[in-house]
């Protein structure tokens, strides 16, 4: 597997990569390597960026994205599929941890234990948008979020406990936060444990700290989760199972580009064996986001 | 999914099951059903009956065997996908957890972290082999044993350790065992801990117990296990990631059979889409095992 180039919309010469060996592009010169890329890797954001980016690129390329927004993947799965069908391309949507591999998760748990439930707890780990909510108020300089699994919830679900757990009783949230000389604390405080739908639904513990602090020890971007199926069998439902997946990520970003090139890996087979169209996690046969052959994976795995 | 019927070996009238509306036949009629019966779910052992049985059947039915002699697994593919690529049909081996949902996941986890190291953890569970050679000891009436991890060095690899342990560092040995009355108890228990690759390379702690004692308490056959790979990322290797996948399972048969029964629908689909041959959960895009449609796995997971 090779990094053939990066493509920017900025203007290519102020933009520095870590690998010297690799050339920086503008977007609008892709196309002029149609024949020299297998996989095109988009790297943009689920908002506004990948909904036109992802269907217009498959029109050119096999495509990889990492597109989170879980409720609208019906709706940018239709969009792509037209587009990589009619070029014949195929594009890979929704790679990542969630989506991704908690999804594949889901699916493979809820396929063998067909009567149970599944849990999903996130964290530790930074919420990008909950921090960006907290840097919203005013006063406030810097700010940094965990979400974190109550950890007696979590133990519960691991013995089997199935019954359903409010949003309080599965998550709480931390956040430093770094406020002016002059603002009031007191007010910001009960401003970010009050906010609807962020935080007001959880217990949330807020520090106060300088920016000192928040630099050198909350500038990482962990995250992480479980995903567990408790499900049962036997003829009197007597047997208790617990299927647990479970990720702890020193860079969420990095773990997520793990999974999208595996993913790049698979798409250029598919496309070799004559398919086409959007696939996500759910389509690929696990063998082809290994670099193993069938006869190794059988021989080690 | 419909449970056909029951095939044997023995005499059918002698077999009773469950399930009163499934009639039992004998194994020589099974080519009767051959046009009633999508998937044929073979349930012999993997030491003599699967490396015949599997490539006779999938000469004339799609299959599933649980054949878990993992050094053989090569060989038994071999000789199963042909018989499978004449007759036109499926053959998926080697369903169940382990070869099956940790191959699985060693192989998903090795895609995503290449650079990094794979740990498996097995139990607590009974193992029958180990169970099997304490019975044969001389004045052994019963025993139960329990493959168990050693929790200080699971903990050391979910911290991200990744030095190399040793047998005895990751599992001890428990033993449960009925003696008859006039045994040498002191000498059975020597014998079990000495006893070469079953026991003398763990910590083996054995407990006489009564008949009672053991039909009360070891009945079930529990099992389980961990698979976890500890991987590095990152410009200087500067990140590490733990992916974790685990089963604590109160009945192993039981959920060995919700994963045949799921790659059992995996098979009709991959028939119906016209592939032939043998094939692992490697092969198997994981929406296939799943009862629900593709629109629904989108939308719900």
């Amino acid at each position: 597997m090779e990094l053939v180039a990066v493509f920017t919309r900025r203007d290519p010469k102020t933009v520095k990569i870590l690998n010297n060996n690799v050339p920086v592009y503008s977007i609008d010169e892709v196309l002029i390597f149609k024949e020299k890329i297998d996989v095109l890797i988009l790297c943009g954001g689920s908002a506004t960026d990948l909904p036109k980016q992802t269907p217009d690129f498959a029109e050119h390329f096999t495509v990889i994205d990492s597109f989170d927004t879980h409720a609208k993947i019906p709706e940018h799965f239709a969009k792509v599929d037209s587009a990589a069908k009619k070029s014949g391309n195929i594009a890979v949507i929704s790679c990542g941890w969630d989506p991704g591999m908690f999804s594949l998760n889901r699916l493979y748990a809820s396929a063998i234990l067909p009567d149970g439930k599944d849990y999903t707890f996130w964290g530790k780990g930074v919420s990008q948008g909950h921090s960006d909510a907290i840097r919203r108020i005013e006063g406030v300089i810097d700010a940094k979020q965990y979400t974190i699994p109550v950890q007696k919830t979590l133990e519960s679900v691991r013995r089997g406990e199935t019954k359903d757990f409010s949003t309080r009783e599965k998550h709480l949230r931390e956040c430093f936060v770094v406020a002016a000389d002059d603002a009031d604390k007191a007010k910001i405080e009960q401003e970010i444990k009050t906010m609807p739908n962020y935080f007001a639904d959880y217990d949330t513990i807020v520090h106060f700290i300088s920016l000192e602090e928040l630099k050198r020890d909350h500038s990482g971007i962990p995250h992480g989760g479980f995903v567990i199926r408790s499900g049962q069998t036997g003829w009197e439902k007597e047997n208790k199972h617990i299927i647990e997946y479970s990720l702890k990520l020193d860079s969420n970003p990095e773990f997520t580009a793990g999974v999208i090139v595996a993913a790049a890996r698979a798409a250029f087979r598919m496309k070799q064996n004559g398919e086409t169209g959007c696939k996500t996690m759910f389509d690929i046969p696990p063998k082809y986001l290994s670099p193993l052959s069938d006869e190794e994976l059988l021989k080690i795995l």
